[in-house]
């Protein structure tokens, strides 16, 4: 056992080395104490104050979205999101409006002065993306696509990264570090639920990641409410417990009309709901939006 | 189709059969549409207040158990927890003090007025154990011990169910309802995190579970922050988190000297990082205790 | 980092002592480096020869369970399964005949001169269950029922010992580690499928878990094909799988009528349905029985 | 009641079409009843035979690579894999030798006549890797990186699809109809493990994932014993398991020196290793290669 020991020893240099490779990390903590402020069309996130990015799940038409924007709006809102390209688990179901989406975002975002977040899934579309939206998403299925990360990296836009669907927290850190590698600190990572067996929510939200990712980077952490847990329902209580584990915001999913959705019906808000939902949190957290 | 189309109208038939069943669950609301109130030595658990329930991972000695009790008594706590019999892993770790460690509990119980919680794990213990605690806990490992479950309904004394590791929610009512169908309605449920791929806490706290266990069930419901995380720095953030959500209380594990702990070592807070968790969350949330 | 490295020859030191400790197990082939072998009623489980127990999952009355017996024999197998207690998630779902289902299994037993195999949930029960069965089934939901574990190390009975839901390998051992410590070495280990997010197949088999266990421990590794998929037509494939990866046996559900079963009923095999499937599976490996 | 039976009625209405939706998927085997065929270099997969994939993780030099491809033709085996562009965790692993790895691969490819297997990670790059590659490999972390998936499908080249970490097995089967739906029906499913709390392994060897699959669609099924496991000495049995439950090949991983391997030391074979490991399958099973 003696030998053993040696061997432990060894070990523990190597540990020590892939230590020191992690205190590496650029988005970690240890590398920058202070938090990072991603700043979009003037409003600070990260800075202690606590946002909301809402939004369609898709985008359908220019009605749809200003409808959202309006209201949105009317609630002191100012990051608008919605889908032009979306990724769908069959190729037979709604794909987006693509550019024709981004178009439209635009259009609503400079017409209601509202920053736009919109998900791009190919490489070779984040150079054009940058003249549509104001935010990057990377989604869930393209955590790992780092070839799409690198990309990211390499434009001076900000990007919100979603969680994939299984990944660990350090993977998922390390997929930040794939952006922030290529230039871009302009990061917000989104905690959006992950894969386990319990079926009576969509996902299961891992709010205990928050404190973490707070704790192990210095990169604003979002909590996407709706896609944690597929339920309309579950949406004002999950949001409460984001904002008050420390969230740098809360994204959720809000739709004119969700019985005509394209996708994900079930799922989202009407304007009477999100009103509903943003007075509930704003009569229980002071947070400036 | 019109063939397939029958056998479907057959199936909804059945479907509604058992959605019958569902509602007839005795722990359903939409059994009993109000609130149970689980009263324990004067402290009322489910009546819209918050509580929370502290103390050791295991019984160790009189004297460390009375310097828990003495501290959770400053923060005006009354509800005292202590595993006497504990289910470890394997045969040779630390077994607890058994009905020495009850004893223990009740001395501590009496001399603070406070109420004692235990984990009790055969169904031959059961009658034993009311003369020594005011509620009886029903561990993970044990949450579907059918034959326990019927035992502890079988008395009149409160049982506080803990998810088991991977329990379904379906399956966690399920569970309660095995309680209440020998005639004790005196049921707090603990969501005490689920077993899943992450490995950053020791089990995954499904925050989500809370407001669904609130809807579906008329029981109190508590959260479980040490086993939740299993790790010190996240026991204030989840516990925020599952106050912002509504549960009924918090459970916590505290141990005087947490470095000679028997158990749980690394997971339990000192007196004063217990008295400093218990002051943060004062100051954020108007509790009752 | 010199203090770093310190620590960490003190965490290796840690480590040795903890694998000196994993050594010890009674369970571990480190301990007892030959094949343990089970004799039951003649038959030799652990001897490299390949075994099944075959029968209904609940006992409903004499003539059910006497027809599989028959049909079992003349295949030429010795081991029969019939639940008497039934572990159900909902308390009124049928429970077994209890003490009347284990009269049946041993009338049956004795008439065709099979050995009974029956899981018994009270460790109260142990004692009187070794006069009616020759084998005693600890399940999944008790694989951490320690009370349960020590009552069955404690008599002279085999014990087949199911993996647990959610258990980790590991757990798992630990969990036969309780039996062996009481002093009964007859342990029949039995992967059954663990719980995971894939919902295609009612658990998902860990196949892997039959050459680590039979790597770890000297006891005998049986793989149940029912729980494990819970489909009808994946228990020809999966016991291929189980006999070609090094399985001491298979463990199969038959009912004579499976429509009408009180249990179980989409996945157990009929009459006919076991015929094939022993016969497609004798034609292809070289097992005793 | 009755209004609810209407909402059931009107469901299964909903259900039926959903359900004629999936009979339409081009993959499955209600579409197409006889096993597509995948023809590579002469080698025919899916034809009933059993074939091998064999190779180093990632394409470290010219000498490296020819020693593996003389080690397997030298058993017959005429595919071998090789990874130019490697998708890794961390952005300062190693990420492969890029398009220098797949002339690499092409030139060993020519001088033994082999066919050459290689993952392509962006949508830019599928062209130009159709120049040096007889199938193209889509990774697991890319299984839902649909641009990739339809940027395949778009050309003529047989595509090797991997299973996602967390991907159901209908989600895998939808991954694959992005390729199809682009006119490209040469596809080769991989199962390669999925993420679940067991850490005995790296990941958890769905096997059950091959007879469905093969039942499901027409497509030949491979499985990945290498990724599965994460451990050399599971490579032999799960192999076996492979092969028996009627997979039409396994993927494995060979090194002339593992020890020195960029990544994935500790899992690939040697050279030795891999002569004794098809030595001993091919004592058993009856395959052609």
């Amino acid at each position: 056992t003696l030998q053993h020991l040696f061997k432990e020893i060894f070990k523990a240099g190597l540990e020590l080395q892939k230590d020191d490779h992690r205190k590496a990390l650029l988005v970690s903590r240890k590398k920058k104490p202070e938090d990072t402020v991603v700043e979009v069309k003037g409003v600070k996130i990260g800075d202690g104050s606590q946002n909301f990015i809402v939004g369609p799940c898709a985008v359908e038409s220019y009605e749809q979205v200003a409808q959202v924007a309006q209201a949105a709006k009317a609630q002191g809102i100012k990051l608008l999101r919605g889908g032009a390209f979306k990724p769908r688990t069959s190729p037979y179901d709604f794909q987006g409006l693509g550019l024709e989406g981004l178009k439209i975002l635009k259009r609503v975002g400079d017409e209601f002065d509202m920053a736009i977040i919109s998900e791009i899934i190919n490489p070779a579309d984040i150079e054009v993306a940058c003249d549509y939206v104001d935010v990057i998403q990377i989604g869930a299925r393209n955590m790992q696509n780092f070839e799409l990360l690198k990309a990211a990296g390499a434009v001076k836009k900000p990007v919100l990264l979603k969680r994939g669907l299984a990944a660990t927290i350090d993977e998922f850190i390390n997929a930040a570090e794939y952006i922030i590698s290529q230039g871009n600190d302009q990061i917000i990572l989104c905690e959006r639920g992950i894969r386990t067996y319990e079926k009576a929510t969509r996902n299961t939200l891992d709010i205990s990641a928050v404190p973490i990712l707070k704790k192990e980077t210095h990169l604003p952490v979002f909590v996407d409410v709706t896609h944690s847990t597929g339920r309309k329902d579950l949406l004002l209580p999950t949001a409460k417990a984001a904002l008050a584990i420390g969230a740098d915001g809360v994204m959720a999913e809000v739709h004119p009309d969700p019985a005509v959705a394209l996708s994900d019906a079930a799922q989202q808000m009407d304007i009477d709901e999100f009103n509903e939902f943003i007075t509930e949190l704003r009569s229980h957290y002071a947070y400036k939006s």
